[in-house]
């Protein structure tokens, strides 16, 4: 096998949009209240549809005792052409880098806590436990997602009592109208829908 | 914020093992059979193993017109330190950055398919209709990974066919028992089960 193919698949490198670090610096290094995490999120969604950096969805971790922000995350899907880029992974894996351990649950290391703009997706809801942390805060449904367009995969119909029993708290509807807003605003606006294989088995 | 925290987590690159680019130098660019391609995909997951770069599995994106490899992955979740670098995330990943389209099945590109020495995960499982492969082809069964520990996620029991609704074929038990070697020698080895929260919810 040639060197130069192999040096085309060897590394690939996740990198926050060039306004998102630059609009963290305005931030407070600390969030109190729930309402504060998810309107920081939903502020990211909106400006990752203004900037044209990807799809109308954010996410962010916390760290559960100091309320700090770990790592933010935004859908980097069509900008970074890599399919996984959604919010919720973005963040989770920025936040496991930040710490360096995969496991954001680990002992001796602060419970963390996951608020995204949207319910996550199939693929979205599968890494959750993987990733450790044992709080879960949603802003818009899936369904809200469905209405735009976007196919969410096949999750168990019970999802949240999956996540439950796995001792992840799960907390829904959080400022949903705003995450909504987002996710409507980018559809009036043209924003690429871009399921797998334009939906079209 | 300050800078120093923003830098910490902007960016998370992914990268194959060193030894992974110089085994591929001696591999053919071509290959023709679904054996041939396991036997690949089976003794990558052997050498992760032997170079305690991973978790006990590969995989491998091969466009199915050619039968050229796209892009290889491993399981590095404790070497990389994220929990979502699965093999199947990470050979998709690789193979979407190298095509330079985040859908392996987007209309002007060849088919591509996803050869992995274990079925997926619930994350993986649900990672792979929106990365657009057509085909999955699988080695060992997932109870095969929960037999030494693994936790696989919450997947549909009828998940083959919601690929197959999907459009998406799925070929199971290419080789099984090469992959359970893999497995069974990794875990007699003391490999780490790094489920998510030592499983303890």
């Amino acid at each position: 096998m040639n060197q130069d193919t192999i040096t085309s698949f060897s590394t690939f490198t996740l990198q926050l949009p060039d306004w998102l670090p630059e609009y963290l610096i305005n931030i407070p290094a600390h969030f109190s209240t729930i309402d504060q995490k998810m309107t920081f999120v939903t502020e990211l969604a909106r400006l990752n549809v203004k900037y044209r950096t990807g799809g109308p969805f954010a996410a962010a971790v916390f760290d559960s005792i100091t309320n700090r922000l770990v790592a933010p995350g935004v859908n980097l899907v069509t900008t970074s052409h890599v399919s996984i880029a959604h919010a919720e992974i973005v963040a989770l894996t920025l936040a496991q880098h930040a710490v360096g351990h995969h496991d954001l649950g680990a002992e001796g290391h602060s419970p963390h806590e996951l608020v995204t703009s949207t319910e996550p997706c199939a693929m979205c809801l599968g890494a959750i436990p993987w990733s450790g942390i044992r709080t879960l805060i949603c802003g818009a449904r899936d369904e809200d997602a469905r209405d735009i367009g976007f196919d969410e995969g096949t999750k168990p119909p019970n999802w949240v009592n999956t996540l439950h029993a796995r001792g992840i708290v799960v907390t829904q509807d959080i400022h949903r109208h705003k995450a909504i807003q987002v996710l409507q605003d980018y559809a009036k606006d043209g924003g690429s829908i871009y399921n797998g294989r334009q939906s079209t088995p």
